[in-house]
């Protein structure tokens, strides 16, 4: 195993914050605006923290039925070298940020935070 | 900023298996089993595909409140550059990655595909 691949078991740990959008009948998502607008804006800001490693902006397929429902329409993942990096990068922006989501869902997202224990990239 | 220019780090558009295991209350989870033979095994077996981007493997901390339980105990993450990739990835490898799961949770996964819009890596 490569040393990538064990990097949040040895020497920094990594913290990945995952923000989901359950799928739910009648809900509301506009991507066009999520994807041009939103999440532009909230990775300009948070960026720029020192702890900020990198962020990816995802949209549910399906599920392991072709044609079957995602369990989440849209997720986004950013990963930061502690919680602490994460909270400090956010808090500034907490009201613009949050206060932006009405405009492209009424859906309440599911975050939480988590520990990256094995990464493995390709080479 | 549009979506597209944005996506995967090649400008092609990669697919994100999502395997989620939901915090369930009195079910089994073991991380030493999980993290030191079953998602090594399956690394070795799915990341030798052409198709294989990355894989994070990833403990559940907490919600957003101090202390609260995170609603997936568990994630694993596996990027591929198409789904169909993944899927020839990983069938010749089902029955065993699948069976072995037993040994260490009985949490049913939950499992989608999903579309990398944007992506941003520090440098």
């Amino acid at each position: 195993m490569g040393s990538k691949e064990k990097r949040g078991l040895d020497n920094k740990t990594m913290t990945k914050v995952s923000i989901l959008y359950p799928h739910t009948r009648g809900a509301r998502f506009d991507f066009d605006y999520y994807l041009s607008k939103h999440m532009p804006r909230s990775i300009e800001l948070l960026s720029t923290h020192p702890g900020f490693r990198s962020v990816t902006v995802e949209q549910g397929v399906s599920g392991t039925e072709p044609d079957s429902p995602p369990a989440y329409v849209a997720a986004c993942f950013y990963t930061f070298d502690s919680v602490e990096s994460f909270v400090a990068a956010f808090m500034p922006h907490a009201q613009e940020l949050q206060g932006d989501m009405r405009h492209y869902t009424d859906i309440a997202p599911q975050i939480q935070f988590n520990e990256i224990r094995i990464e493995k990239v390709s080479r």
